[in-house]
């Protein structure tokens, strides 16, 4: 088995819940992070660009943003069987592609071993 | 080594810190997650459940919700040796077992170093 | 490649990026967490301690701290190739090591795969 770890915009967790859910996962985990990429800022093109045409840009906002700060995103995590992993990370991609920095990133995990907790079974029953 | 990923219910954090600290596990985190499972609602049930006894019977109040929606779960991880993992488990177990659904799910990880910053140990040493 | 996670203090979030982009790694993740490790409470060197000593003393208020209390901790990850765990790891303890309990430990996990959701690139050129 294999944990996808999946970091994403703030926005896009309820796309990403029915996308998993309708490619078969309704099991999901979500938690609050902080996180910032590569990205760095070009401060010469952020001062150049006015602001009524930033506030029209997707993405704008956090491209202008400063290089050291840590934008809120959202983590999710579901553990799915070795190969389901391609159908998760698709279903994730297609509900949070769109195209400008900070669309996200996806790790996989492995996993050794797996417990439900209230009925004790273990492995692929436990998923 | 191994990572032991615990998802139990809010209420249950004491318990298992207590059942973890007995079996001779003092380090864990613990984080606010928000997670779902696989269950499903069966409206039918909600709509045929008067709320005298729902609100009686254990675990129900999480039945009723909706399909889609997450509820608040605290995650706690600890790092054991290999041959402790059953040890951890089955406290977490003993721990949160109630028969209801929503008693949580536990998942090993495999751990390739361990590093304590104080002193620079690393290995087993720093667990 | 390898996920770098590191529990560190509160105070420690900032001097740890900047570490970490100096030694670069520009992209990282944070989340709270409640943890504590191993240590465990002396009462009687806890009330043999004069109160002005005490203040005086680094870390005092964590060791004299209730035995079983989780403390507010800080939780940075970020995903390195195999060759860079060493470099993550030295910048992690330089920005971390103060000598007094508490000040972190970082596991080092196996990671499978990684993809950019914007770009759909998967292992290195994704990280």
């Amino acid at each position: 088995m294999k944990e996808v770890m999946a970091i994403v915009r703030l926005n896009m967790v309820n796309q990403t819940k029915r996308a998993l859910l309708a490619a078969g996962f309704p099991s999901i985990t979500c938690r609050k992070v902080l996180g910032r990429g590569k990205k760095k800022v070009n401060f010469t093109v952020a001062q150049a660009t006015p602001l009524e045409i930033a506030r029209k840009t997707p993405g704008i906002a956090e491209t202008l943003s400063e290089v050291h700060r840590l934008v809120p995103k959202r983590f999710i995590t579901l553990i799915v069987k070795d190969d389901e992993v391609q159908k998760a990370v698709d279903a994730i991609m297609w509900a949070n592609k769109t195209g400008n920095p900070g669309d996200g990133k996806i790790f996989i995990l492995p996993i050794n071993g797996v417990y439900r907790v209230r009925t004790g079974e273990t492995g692929e029953d436990a998923v």
